[in-house]
């Protein structure tokens, strides 16, 4: 019995006999002092006395004083109670760690050092955009090297794959925003961010031209700077097939502020159906949701909506709940192109359970202020009436990268995008411009995956292309001081760094929400691939997109998120 | 030694014993069973266990088995390790209680109960505005005796005293936000809640016209319906002066939207200073805000802006932190002149530290695109450039408020706002509409404290009115069937009931937030004041808010949002 009690009631002891030594004497205390103070002790103790608390699993009973009645239950106890002693402890052990590492990253991501400012000896990289490329890019330049300067017209990387749960208030927009001056304050030299739009490079002349489009922006008109090199990642307008009551009726899905507005029309929706004496015909117009793409983002949105309204709209507006319904059209012959057709049939077969009507092989042809009219297989069209609109379906390029691709008639044919080499270097312009992600024509689809590690892929590059030159340099500094023993050194080691390999894409696989806690995923393995839906690969969708998530801040604000409208529901106001 | 041990290793032995179950025999054992269950197994134990508890703090070390060396220590140890053990237990079951409250309340809030529908035979309230007034009503009244209708273009009830840390995302807007649905939700009948714009009270008829004048509206045009009580608590529009250049540039600080706006232009502002070639004076311009108004909410506007320059644009904006500029506009010759001179020249003096130009006794007279012309005491104006104009200078008669006032020439001549009786009865029309909060002429403050008394004392009246209805209906069924010997009893009950007591407001004092974790504070004590101010006070300053916000969900999320801030600062994205 006493022999049962001795590690257990060993931490209260050795708490004491820490304050009161050296009174310690027994082995079987002092072994039971080593595994103590191993979580409560820690650090007056040598790393011997870690080592030594290995030993404690097997504790010799006989080696504490007399006994008691129990002595049957506590024979079968007695490993069992050693065995949770010891997940207690490593329980306790894994929180503090955790807690004192947390703490360390969250001082260190709101307190950046100090950084060198830029170096005009150095050649300038100019970036245009603060995407999936661009941003990985500048996650993965040694700034020691370049003179760094990043003009985008958000201030932010957005982490685009979490933007349907934001129309709807799952998460909230500012939890997957962060802020680029964030990104690029932790390298070594100072990077210069400037929230603007480019408006035009100039190929011969090697400049860009920006201006502040927002509606603040001073006196200050059109900008012109030199580069060296340019990394155009500008990503692309969003598709509207030439319809213009997309653009005047309609919502996209591609910005924040594009969430936020879905967001409060559906609100705005909603509480106009529950306003006493709307026509019942009007009822069914506000509350029906016609979304256009059968894409990832598309299908995503349309399941985040269902959730919305069985969670929480049933909840609050009860009247209505039941009457809100969701369309989504594509054009081609089936939605989710890029899955598995197992996993696209159990796709719409869950999307015919929640009542989301799938019209495929249906064209947008045109969106007025209460109706969307599209084309059905046969010819004939539909209008069907509409509360809110939103066009998800796919990309048109910008402005800017149509006046790119006409100052290179000869290299840039490709009406899809920029044609760029296997070095992502944009063809005509092979020195000194790299395109990357979605405004670029590549055999890769158009997703995050692909362009995040192209834009890795170019960081990397330019690190190398600074060693080579480094090396270059350090030939002729070697030549010119007569070293001539170090020559064949350096000129080895600039070989091996010109070996520059071409980009390569490896595909982690495809992963989709489909709403009621379930989503698909297609997984690339041993050279074929793995189809799987459900709610395990739901909760593996949700593991996988936290830790993609940018930085611990944003990790910290989606997992509250995430907890908070498990407990709370969403938040059904407009504002 | 084998005593000492006794107490703490009752936890281990406890939880075998409740397994191994019937096998506890002596009284220790009995007793320090009971104390464990107390937080480790309370389901499994009755009342009368947790009272036997009690006694195990002097538990008796002779009980327990031999001995060991160390007895000179243990026995100076011992009175203490009671003591630690009985904290840790204590923290134990006190976390373990508000964890299970937490849940409960938490399960509770998202799971509303059933209500009875709105029943044609009862009375009808009609309940203008969400705000504080209404909100507190809602709240307080006993729904089965009436029919209510809200009608509001917010469909949600904000705490408003928070509003200024959102425009510079210290707390989220959505967090300060209450679904109106769900205040009344949980109470015995349905009320019915729209999202509209009252526009006509006829006082003749009885009747209140809304429309839907959001940017989605059906095509529903005005409804009206008719009223057997209304209460007017619409609140107030912002004041302009007169000056059409505040409504056309500048911002303003009463709803959700005025925040986030406010908050999107200041870091347009500061993006658009940081571009390259911006004019120096441009970027001075760009960096100056103007409030105006120096009561609590101007103050409170610019300390959060002074904390968000310090705290968050000097680590992420270096090159322009120092150069942000705020000016405190005042027409009378005092800020906060609610508060007491000492308070007042605390928060000059600490205004002054953190570069906090207050201007006294300057009248706004004109704002342009890019200047704000203010008359300064001498008579003299002065234009000053500025980026982001606020205007935070008191309330203004919303244009239905004028309308209701034109319709009782008699009663209603005071243009401050409409005249109530001490009963909060609209003078001209006391039998059926009462008025509440800012948009009456009362001599209490203008304030959310003095809103909400005058909200929960009017719904405690409805609740007093249906029983005087129900007292007087027993009183004529006892009549009619006889039951004479019972007359005099519901009379007797009708006479105190009817004893209506008058709304009386209590000052609770007043607090407001000045920068740098500093508030000021005016509360009443035994018939005089005190006055303090520091960072005291600002501790006080979140925990009365805190405890005043309205729902468990909004607060946890204004804590996350505290804490949130606290760890990693706030987020400086502009969307």
């Amino acid at each position: 019995m006493a022999a049962a009690r001795s590690t257990a009631s060993s931490t209260a002891l050795v708490r004491r006999s820490l304050i009161a030594a050296p009174a310690v004497g027994s082995a079987s205390q002092s072994r039971t002092l080593f595994f103590s103070s191993r979580w409560r002790a820690a650090p007056t103790v040598s790393s011997g006395a870690v080592a030594g608390a290995q030993g404690v699993a097997s504790v010799n009973p006989s080696s504490s004083s007399s006994s008691s009645s129990s002595g049957g239950s506590n024979g079968g106890g007695r490993p069992r109670r050693g065995f949770f002693t010891r997940v207690k402890r490593g329980i306790y052990a894994t929180t503090a760690l955790s807690l004192g590492a947390f703490g360390y990253y969250a001082y260190e991501a709101n307190n950046p050092p100090d950084q060198l400012p830029q170096d005009p000896k150095l050649k300038t990289i100019v970036v245009l955009g603060s995407g999936w490329a661009a941003t990985s890019m500048l996650q993965n330049i040694d700034t020691r090297n370049y003179n760094v300067i990043v003009i985008s017209p958000a201030d932010y990387f957005l982490f685009t794959p979490l933007l349907p749960s934001v129309t709807v208030g799952t998460i909230n927009g500012r939890s997957i925003a962060q802020p680029t001056r964030q990104t690029v304050r932790f390298g070594a030299r100072e990077v210069q961010c400037l929230e603007a739009e480019a408006t035009h490079v100039d190929v011969k002349a090697k400049t860009v031209t920006f201006e502040d489009k927002s509606e603040i922006h001073g006196s200050l008109g059109t900008v012109t700077i030199p580069f060296d090199y340019l990394v155009y990642s500008v990503g692309t307008a969003p598709q509207t097939f030439g319809i213009d009551g997309v653009r005047k009726h309609g919502c996209f899905l591609k910005e924040l502020r594009d969430a936020e507005k879905i967001r409060n029309r559906l609100m705005d929706c909603v509480e106009s159906a529950c306003i006493t004496g709307q026509p019942q015909s009007e009822v069914d117009r506000l509350l029906h949701t016609v979304v256009v793409g059968g894409g990832p983002t598309g299908v995503e949105f349309a399941a985040e909506l269902r959730d919305f309204v069985v969670e929480d709209l049933s909840k609050w507006y009860p009247e209505i709940a039941n009457r809100v319904k969701v369309t989504l059209v594509e054009g081609l012959p089936s939605i989710l192109p890029m899955f598995s057709k197992k996993l696209v049939e159990y796709t719409e077969h869950e999307f015919s359970q929640q009542e989301i009507s799938v019209l495929t092989k249906h064209m947008l042809k045109d969106v007025d202020e209460t109706h969307v009219t599209v084309q059905k297989p046969d010819g004939t069209m539909d209008k069907m009436p509409y509360g809110l609109f939103v066009m998800a379906a796919g990309n048109g390029q910008r402005e800017i990268t149509r006046d790119l691709m006409a100052q290179l008639p000869e290299s840039q044919k490709n009406r899809r995008g920029l044609e760029v080499d296997d070095h992502m270097r944009l063809k005509g312009m092979e020195e000194t411009i790299f395109a990357l992600g979605d405004c670029t024509a590549t055999p890769y689809a158009a997703t995050a995956q692909s362009a995040s590690q192209q834009g890795k892929w170019l960081g990397k590059r330019f690190n190398q292309m600074a060693r080579i030159d480094d090396l270059n340099e350090a030939v002729a500094l070697a030549q010119k001081e007569g070293r001539w023993d170090e020559v064949p050194t350096y000129q080895k080691m600039l070989k091996k760094a010109e070996k520059l390999k071409p980009f390569h894409y490896s595909h982690a696989g495809a992963l989709a929400y489909i709403g009621g806690d379930k989503a698909i995923a297609d997984l690339p393995f041993m050279n074929g691939e793995v189809s799987i839906g459900g709610v395990a690969t739901f909760v593996a969708w949700r593991g996988v997109y936290f830790s993609k998530l940018f930085s611990l801040r944003n990790r910290v604000q989606v997992g509250a998120d995430w907890l908070h409208v498990k407990v709370f529901g969403r938040c059904v106001t407009r504002e």
